[in-house]
């Protein structure tokens, strides 16, 4: 079990893989983010991606599967206040395998509370190619050792 | 339909409602942040939330589905580079009702492509009683009347 002062600036993680399909994309999109070039396949190939492409949102969830799997699931996770700079770089397309990887750029005791810190963190989700496909800075609550 | 022209700087939406049921909430969780305040309600008895909470992707993602049927639908939307800045401020709890309030805070031709430009707008997601669960600021291209 990871505590706040498990975490060192610098460390990276490789999270992954995931490959999403093209059921789920429409799944997901026909609940969350119902534009055409995300639920219709032939509309799609009419739009500027020329084909189907998963909502950004189902690739922020993907990573975020990926990253409790591998780091959250073994760590006093107390949540998320919010996230920085979310951006989608390339399309991800039924079929794609999508790895992450995070780089821990901060570290910072809480001023509001003594038994919790923060972890900022910067991630980069590619696909099969090396084609990064979207870049975020998250920011984690985190348990201190008491 | 909506192009890029048409959205006026200090233009505001109202979007919603939207409710969101446990099920929902364990169904997104399991496959995309499994973490014990968001998938297991007696482990989230014991959690600094008290008890079941969306996860904030969840959040985000009921957000953006209000946002479609009420703007985008209705536009020339070409996707999103990204988003800043999303702060989960409360939590969503099971039965909670979303309602959205968007404010366009900026327009902007694209340098690159003059078929189409940005729109720039800052988002709030409240309660049933008032509270502010999520604020966000999205990028979205739309295509320019040509």
């Amino acid at each position: 079990m990871r505590y706040w002062e498990d975490f060192r600036v610098g460390e990276v993680t490789e999270v992954g893989p995931v490959t999403v399909t093209e059921d789920e994309i429409v799944e997901f999109a026909t609940k969350y983010d119902p534009q055409p070039f995300h639920v219709d396949p032939e509309a799609a190939k009419e739009s500027i991606f020329g084909g189907l492409v998963a909502s950004g949102w189902q690739t922020a969830a993907l990573f975020m599967g990926m990253f409790v799997q591998k780091v959250l699931r073994h760590s006093a996770s107390l949540g998320s206040p919010g996230v920085e700079a979310i951006r989608w770089t390339a399309p991800v397309r039924p079929g794609d395998t999508l790895r992450g990887r995070s780089v821990v750029t901060d570290v910072l005791p809480s001023s509001k509370d003594p038994r919790r810190g923060t972890v900022i963190s910067t991630h980069e989700v590619s696909n099969q190619d090396g084609v990064v496909v979207m870049r975020l800075t998250t920011r984690g609550f985190f348990a201190r050792r008491s």
